[in-house]
């Protein structure tokens, strides 16, 4: 593509609301302008980018017999109430009547759409497996739309759905997935981790993200020998506990805290470490988000540890994380403010961490105003109705299915696998004739990747201050040609020719045949981030030293006009 | 693609709600399937017929330095209202407020969002000329969706806009757009019309239609030497006018005409041909659909014609056609119900329709209930605000631009190219700095293809009893094998090894390896319409008679194992 015939304009500014270096390279870059919060226009090179993408994707799944359709965006309620998710979703979940008043959606995920395509076809255990997918632009109505296309409103997703007739044949076809999405994110060349993961409100209880690794990312992953998760479900085991069962019991005595709402400032006032305090928290344990209050439980933690509310969450078969009790919700159920409250004497049930448990002589709230308990010990001061874990792991955590103890990352999340089992299938009737001719619910699985978001992903993992510096899987050209004297017959020859052959050899150039001065040019050209830089100039003809440069390394060779073509091959190949 | 693991269902019944040949056979073909009104999930087979039509679209527009980029679908309120179009488009768009309460739509075209693009962009009149395309996914809330993807509410579209610095460049950009769509419906292989046609509330004053002919068609389409129109907007000239010019003009009549209600009771009760009587029409001639009747007008035709709502609508500059006044509204205008009103006494404006300019002595209504009058002539009788061209042009009509009279087609239109001029760039303010340093609107250009759409008209135009008979240009696959002994070692190693070696040529094969009867096989190849149809066989190969058929004629070509690929790659030459 010459320039002069695309459509390429760059900014000089970072834009302000882009945070990460990502979000503002693409806009700087042209790659992506915002239309509304979270909704973007791809730029030509940006779309390059994605359909190269695409086409990786596209190819592993091809080779592993998934098949490809497509399917609308909007979707009416109906289906989605047969799964309940109508409500689940939530706000997430756009909304809508048309113009007969009919509800319908806007696709956010597939689950539903797919599971009513195969019930209409399937019917006998002959027709299975088989594994659907489809690459199209997806609308979720995100609270707070951030970092450009990482968590955009509007994005494309490839997502795919595995069919088995029963548990082992879907655990197999999860598998192959989950190799072909390796073979995915290899093949761009991105840093990556494979992670346990949470199954959200897609359901089942076996699935895995794929992280690029970049330290804006916004989720945290622990690794450890033969181990990684996502920090969400990550199994929280202390290194090396404290061993504190020869400590006696002291006598249970009550304080005047007046004035210390938080850990820390008790910690202070106390002069204690916050890990030495358990603080209480209170959560509704029913089972729907429209349900009343009904099951007030509390939660008890070491002072210094964070709670994970999907832990809480997957224990309790929510669909969603449950809601921290209000002020006046805590007041009713202990008689305190949340600055005060404490296990002691409450009729809930107490779920306590693990943490907790080799604790002893701690302090916690009194349950009245402006006073907390000390030398508070459980079993003898209170009953525990569930030992669990319940914090957030972290980094120096013990490695819990290896050795050795748990190392930090931060992630940003580009694929998700799910085995789904038949949460989908049952509530939908999706069923086939087994062998024996019997009427059996499909087993599935879901596969998604972020296509729109790999793309900005690759960035934030591969960039410098001049730019972006794309790998040669996705890049939008492989080479970028700057041509520095566009009036000199002779380059103009030479570059015309080499943009020719080049394309024969399969390799597209982004040709700069502005006029303007060769520091403009090669700005551009560094912020565009095209593998290769070649500089054609009169100077550079003259000498036999023509310049062609690697982006990411900034190294330079200098080469005469005929081994330009063999040069650029060999540095491509 | 073998048949074993694709995702294909062929169903035998002709679904219910399917009205016409194409919308069947894709139906029964596993093409399409239905998910609510108007919204069809693509299957493997269909998306591979769209995939090859979007690489020909893109091929002839990418020679002519059009520019992809791909933009949202969820589009905000306020840029409509720059152009006035969140209330002119009326409930086509569907609308919506997303969880924050913004009002935004679906993107049912983009002139908008491609304007408030290039504005923050383009400078001056050296960025121009740019022409800028995207294939996407766009919805129009029907009112009545039908005919499979012919009028469905969600649909594939490839929309292209082009910027140019005056009307001069502009309208060279539109003929350049004209070709590639000629090239492109060319290269389909479909018979097709490129025709006059309405703008529609898309703006400008320059447009046309390509359809593709089909006796199903919902467009009529008139077409003569060196000229074709939309029907819609086809002047209308007679023929062989009547020449009245000596009939005298006779005495004015009132007459009783109790329970005539419409021109065929009159013509009856007092046996004249329709031709003879003239019919009165009332509207709201305002200009924005929601002021208040400010301006009623009648309009008179001759009794056989039918109005032309889209002649009235362009002649009074009105973004839609104008409203018919309700039977209240027209006694109130004229004193009677709308079977007797006629233009003699009338104080508002009469518009002739120029049928009717030839006649004397005819019959119209009263304007008292139950009376009509005869021997009316206009000049005499009543006032003409303006005699022009209203009503429907026929089969048999002059030819208006050239020689012989006029033939009838059905079309459905695929493609739509319009000349915009600066309607969008003036409402938007997306100016350029021309060469004297002025600020000038740029000039627009816009140019649609229903990608989804072609697709089914191709069938539409191309099937027969048994099924679809596809070109080879989109057929989802060039050949269809037929393997009748699938245990057969031999015939299973012919088939794979010629598929393979077909697709090294970049010929893709179905193979239907199913344990199936041949003539359920037979009857799927004609139903699925693949050019050619290969049949493996043991008894061919032992015959050295392979039955290779070519789907649109049905010519059987007999051949040895080794004259297989080369007869194939000369058919499909």
């Amino acid at each position: 593509m010459k320039w002069s015939s695309s459509y390429l304009y760059t900014l000089k500014e970072v834009p302000a609301d882009a945070e990460i270096p990502s979000h503002q390279l693409m806009v700087r870059g042209g790659y992506i302008k915002k239309l509304a919060q979270g909704i973007y226009t791809y730029g030509p090179l940006a779309l390059r980018a994605i359909r190269k993408f695409e086409a990786i994707v596209r190819d592993e799944l091809n080779k592993r017999n998934c098949v490809e359709l497509l399917m609308p965006m909007v979707q009416p309620k109906e289906l989605w109430e047969e799964t309940n998710r109508w409500s689940e979703m939530g706000k997430g979940l756009l909304k809508f009547k048309n113009r007969t008043d009919q509800e319908y959606c806007l696709g956010a995920t597939h689950e539903e759409v797919i599971t009513d395509y195969v019930r209409k076809d399937i019917k006998s255990y002959r027709d299975l497996p088989v594994n659907l997918y489809q690459v199209q632009t997806k609308y979720r109505d995100e609270i707070r739309p951030r970092f450009g296309l990482m968590r955009g409103r509007e994005f494309i997703m490839k997502d795919a759905y595995s069919f088995d007739p029963d548990e082992e044949a879907a655990k197999k076809s999860y598998q192959l997935m989950r190799e072909a999405y390796t073979d995915i994110f290899t093949r761009v060349g991105a840093d990556f981790r494979t992670v346990k993961a949470d199954s959200g409100n897609i359901g089942g209880n076996l699935s895995e993200e794929f992280h690029i690794l970049a330290e804006t990312g916004e989720d945290g992953l622990l690794v450890g020998e033969g181990f990684a998760a996502n920090v969400e479900v990550c199994p929280a085991i202390e290194a090396n506990p404290a061993d504190n069962s020869s400590v006696k019991e002291e006598k249970l005595e009550k304080f005047e805290t007046k004035g210390l709402k938080t850990i820390d400032d008790l910690a202070k006032a106390t002069k204690q470490p916050a890990s030495s305090l358990v603080k209480s928290l209170f959560f509704e344990a029913s089972k729907k988000e429209s349900d009343q209050l009904v099951k007030p439980i509390c939660v008890l933690l070491k002072g210094s540890d964070e709670m994970n509310p999907i832990k809480l969450k997957n224990f309790l078969g929510m669909a969603n994380p449950p809601r921290m009790l209000t002020d006046e919700e805590v007041k009713q159920v202990t008689g305190a403010s949340p600055g005060s409250c404490g296990p002691v004497g409450l009729e809930i049930p107490i779920f306590m961490d693990t943490a907790v448990d080799n604790m002893k002589n701690y302090t916690v709230g009194a349950n009245v105003d402006d006073y907390h308990l000390k030398n508070v010990n459980h079993g003898r001061d209170f009953k525990v109705a569930k030992l669990m874990d319940l914090r957030v792991a972290r980094e120096g955590d013990k490695n819990p299915e290896g050795e050795g103890t748990l190392q930090g990352y931060r992630g940003i999340e580009v694929g998700h696998i799910f085995y789904l089992g038949n949460k989908y299938s049952k509530a939908m009737k999706a069923t086939y004739l087994d062998q024996g001719g019997k009427a059996k619910p499909i087993e599935m699985g879901c596969y998604g990747i972020g296509i729109s978001r790999v793309v900005q992903a690759v960035i934030e993992q591969s960039h410098d201050k001049d730019g972006i510096i794309w790998p040669k899987s996705i890049a939008p050209y492989e080479v970028h040609i700057c041509l520095l004297d566009p009036k000199d017959q002779e380059i103009v020859g030479l570059a015309n020719s080499l943009y020719e052959e080049l394309k024969v050899e399969g390799i597209d150039c982004l040709l700069d045949d502005r006029d303007e001065r060769p520091g403009v040019k090669f700005k551009d050209a560094d912020l565009l981030g095209m593998p290769l830089r070649l500089v054609l100039g009169r100077r550079g003809m003259d000498e036999g030293a023509l310049e062609l440069v690697e982006r990411a390394t900034k190294k330079v060779h200098k080469l005469s006009a005929d081994k330009i073509k063999s040069k650029i091959l060999e540095l491509l190949k």
